[in-house]
């Protein structure tokens, strides 16, 4: 049986067979985390090791599309650019015609429905990656928007992307709090990658933006304060289990 | 055989088997219903239980496409965006060039229209979603109109689409009765549903459009006031029956 | 083999199995008949049992081209839509240019060659209807043409199309008298329906066009009053053969 | 093996089996003779019993290209109309560009060559149709040419196409006479028909065209008028024979 | 294995078999011959027994291409006919451009380029045609090309294409003589033809041109005076050879 | 199974074989080398032993892509070229339109957005080829970025593709110091292609980049003269080693 | 498996079969050689026999391309002509645009691209010819070059494409000497080609050119003259040979 590898055909009970195998392409990608606080959005994404001499400059899974928004991905490195390339024509091409930014809702919209548009029409496959979109729009309210390859979006107040994503999500579900100062929000994004990151903070980036709408970028230094802090409070929570036994 | 894998090719007995898959990926959709009243039209859909953190407002299944009308569906959500968006051009495109909105019939045939187009060229595969649209013309009488992946449309009193939707629509003829107030047409929406999904209202939401050609949300709140209400009928109901034995 | 599946491939004895695949749905839709008379041509159409809440006028199997020229048809409804947008934006752009009404035969030219360009060329499917095409030029004669998924086209006095269109169509060969008047023409189609149609009057529709080149729906009463006389006139036939036995 | 499945493949010993294909579905198509006298060109046609109720005008196999020119067809109905009504605008576009009716040949070749056209591109099948093309140019001599599937044509003297034109072509060929009397040429084309039309007059239809380029319909009368000296002629014939022994 | 089934490509011995079936198509055509002579050049055709009642002229495998350029071809009549028709526009369209009449290299060139374009394409086939190319350039030297359905051309003193063509170039091999006179040029071509073609005269066709550039068609009586000749020192040369054992 | 031959699917587990096969191409080819130092920036390839009679010039693996900027590759040559020129018209363009070089960031993301391209879009093959690029852009830091077949690039201070490049790579990390001399950096470039190159300098090309942006292609005596000094040190090491047991 | 049918798809192991087979068509091509002396460079290509009565100047191997540039190959002669149609109207363009001849390597470069094309996109099959290409730029100095069906290029001092190639390659290599004086480089083009060329002089063709850029094809009597001297040389060296045992 053939309904899988055709590009754009239902298999009798309605699936769409490659859409389903670009999750899966998504699903081997590195995880990446987003977390609305109070003021603030966060990125946290998992870092390959990068290897010993590779720029990690190059190779980071968070991307400004424009001043004001910034996405992260999970899934195939080369299909993202593309779309990152795309988004950002848009947005350039929203300021002159509209002479305003783009909202975070349209550019998340247009980056949707550029990957729906792979699913059904014949002589291009899927896009391979999922992505989270962040940001803010004049009300200065924090955003965070997510799309799968299949082309469906919608927004969160925390959500996962890639390898283990599941886990992570439940660990946001049960553990996020509305109107988190920046700081917890911090927290709890690096916190919920600690659940699959093994390799603490060396395999950890953050960017946060604020209602500036700048994005920064933690150092290394300021990860490492925030796992050490979060490795303290677990081991003191474990005693404290520990000894109330 | 593979007559069902071919985009735009009758089988022996004159079936197209993509289409009847995409009917399939309607039927794996969660369930909406429209019911013409007296003066309103109203829309109920069934709403997957959202995850703890996503933004409901983003997964709505219910779509304005213009001031006066109003699209639910079932099936494939980034399948039904794509509609939406050209759903949308054309109304604001026709109101540039005819000088006047859309009357319902005409955007429900547009839509009908794109999704026989996706089932007869090759290159595509069908829409895997039905739709029920609502509005008002200035004639200020209730419309209600459906439409599914092989393009075909009918206007109704009341009807359902997606999964259960015989269920549910079995009970709509069993319980529509014509110029029902606002509140009884309100109060069929939900109960139809609530044939299907167990949880109440929680899972349940409903928009209302009346002759004003305003669309209106009902708050968590006030389905939940209705659920309660139905509950009480029918639980005195019950006790009737088994009393009258 | 797969001469059958292929869209515009000869078999080896000189069959294009599409077409005939395509000829399998009409022979699935509805019935419809069309009989001239000696000053109208009537349409008549088996009609589902609408499901309760449908509008039956959204699901009518006839429709007007141009004002004097209404077409019946069977098959697939979302096919013949698309044919019946074709045909009317044709009889539009006929008025603009040539400044005339499209004659009868033209237009049935029009629609047989849409339907024939789609049996040979490849990347579409053959439409799945037959149509019954009826109207009046400026001789003020009753017309009535014939098309099918092949795109042949041709004249008729009284003909069927859709399912169970032989049994029909024999039955109008044995009764079709020549200027019939328009009750008698009105009658025949009727009669010719009841043959197929065990439910009588709510299950057919009729719809009349005379010189004044206006067509005219009749009502369920005016059908039912005919199919209560015929109904008669058979019941009393049947008496007089069983007395004269 | 797949060779004559393939639309513009040539098989190892160097046939194109498509277009043997479309010459059986010429095979199946009714039968077709053209005659030349001295000063008129006959076109005679099988005639399919039409159904009783079925304007004859409609399915006849004889259609005017130009004033001038005339074509008579074997095959698939649907087809002929596309080639004639491209052949149609040919006509039209040469007298508006050159001023002056196209020659009988120039028409063939065009046809003909719309008929290689489709045999050797792909994404279409070949015209399942045979054609007998006949008309006077200005030298008032009568033509008669013959086009197939593959797109050859040539001229004749008399040639049949369609079902059993193999048995038709050889008494054409035992019996055709130079410079016939219109008479003599008119009764030849019936008579070549009756060799395989069992009914007589009813299945025969005749057109003539003469130096004065106006093509002449032969009435039902004139036809069995012929057809009665015909059957005359072979009865006292097969009386002498008789007589003779 | 299906590298001869596929238009375009080559198989694992760097064979293109769609091409070599083509040259099969050109091998059951009939015999052409071309013949230079000092002064002029000759085209010699095999012609099928014409059928009795068909116009020989319409079937000639001979066809001016220019005034001074002339075809003939084995193979696929149809095919050959758009070959002609290509050349014909090039001829006219180099005369508007350059002011000059084509050379019989440029114009072998062009067809040799179209058949090659015709095997290193998608979707469409080889030609199924060689050609014979002759005529007078400016320098009065008489000119002779062939191409086949690879696209390779070359220019020959006498060649021959089409069934049997092995032999009869053999045939022409061990007969041609430099300088040959008008009339041996001509007997020579019918010569080698006559090792083919057992039916004499009568199926064999000879064009003539000389440095005057005017194709001259010999007549049936001036080709059958040439075989009688021949044919009588056939018989003088076997009844030498009878007598001198 | 044909996920890998299909241009533009997934596999089930979400892999694009055709972009793993190209990966396999570029492991057939020869090793380059690129290493950045705290001026300079060196290209090292490893040359096939090329014919005695071949032009080594013409099969270099180096290449300008304008003055500043240099592209080394491994995998088909043929397909390098194509790249080679793409981005050599793409820095020319830059340099017209925006008046600027292209920063070496910008061609590199261009160049793998043309291969990223390959593996999405029906109709063409993966590049076979990964690169590496150097160059300097105003701010005279030394630059070096790799892209492979799949379309993802990335900065490196160090890196190597082709033929064994995981074993160069390896020696890389180890042996790469921050802010090498310019001799430090070509000695490093050839030490690591020594690895896997067993023939010495006669199978190596050095290219160097300084901060005036000008490309300097080491003569064979250059590079023979540092072989030689590693060789010596390598035995001089080796003799330490040896006395230190 | 039929990785190796598919036009531009990679085999797992990184193969382009489709290049690898048009390969082989070269390989079943005729022998071509070309030798660069000081002053000049020699094409020596090896003839088939042409058939007696052809004319070889019209089979030639060895084109030119512009005044200054010309061209040997070997496969398929009719894409051959192709290749040399594109490269001669790029000459003449680059003359008009530019007002300068094109360099060799510059038009080397453009057919090898033309070359690559065809074995990246869909559609087209790869040419199936291997060139040499040779001649003058204003430095004056002997260039020669080659190509193959993959678009790989690279400058030679001498080299041999075709049947044998490899044979007559080493025969090269260990021949060719710097510096060689104008006779002694068609010496060895020709002793090259005696090689695999059992039927001396017969079978070789010789085009020379010198810093003129002024083509000169030697007479065949040239080539005996030449053959004969290389024949005593190899009999008084046979015989050197056996007088020294």
């Amino acid at each position: 049986m053939s309904y899988d590898r055709a590009l754009t055909v239902f298999s009798p009970d309605g699936h769409l067979f490659q859409v389903e195998y670009a999750v899966e392409a998504v699903r081997k990608g590195t995880c990446a985390v987003g977390v609305r606080g109070a003021n603030i959005v966060v990125l946290g994404v998992e870092k390959k090791t990068t290897l010993k001499l590779q720029d990690p400059r190059t190779v980071r899974k968070i991307a400004l599309l424009d001043d004001h928004v910034c996405m992260a991905f999970a899934g195939l490195n080369a299909d993202a650019r593309v779309l990152i390339n795309k988004a950002r024509i848009e947005c350039q091409s929203h300021r002159l015609t509209v002479e305003d930014p783009v909202s975070i809702e349209y550019i998340t919209r247009y980056i949707a429905g550029v990957q729906q548009k792979y699913t059904q029409s014949g002589g291009v496959r899927p896009f391979g990656i999922s992505t989270l979109i962040i940001g803010f729009d004049s009300d200065k309210v924090p955003k965070l928007y997510q799309t799968d390859p299949s082309g469906i979006y919608s927004a969160w107040k925390a959500n996962a992307i890639g390898r283990s994503s599941k886990t992570v999500r439940e660990f946001l579900e049960k553990n996020y709090k509305e109107n988190m100062s920046d700081d917890d929000s911090i927290k709890l994004a690096i916190r919920s990658l600690l659940e699959i990151v093994q390799t603490g903070s060396k395999n950890i980036e953050v960017s946060v933006m604020g209602p500036d709408s700048i994005l920064r970028n933690l150092t290394p230094e300021e990860v490492e304060a925030v796992v050490t802090v979060i490795e303290a409070e677990n081991a003191a929570e474990a005693a404290a289990r520990q000894s109330s036994k």
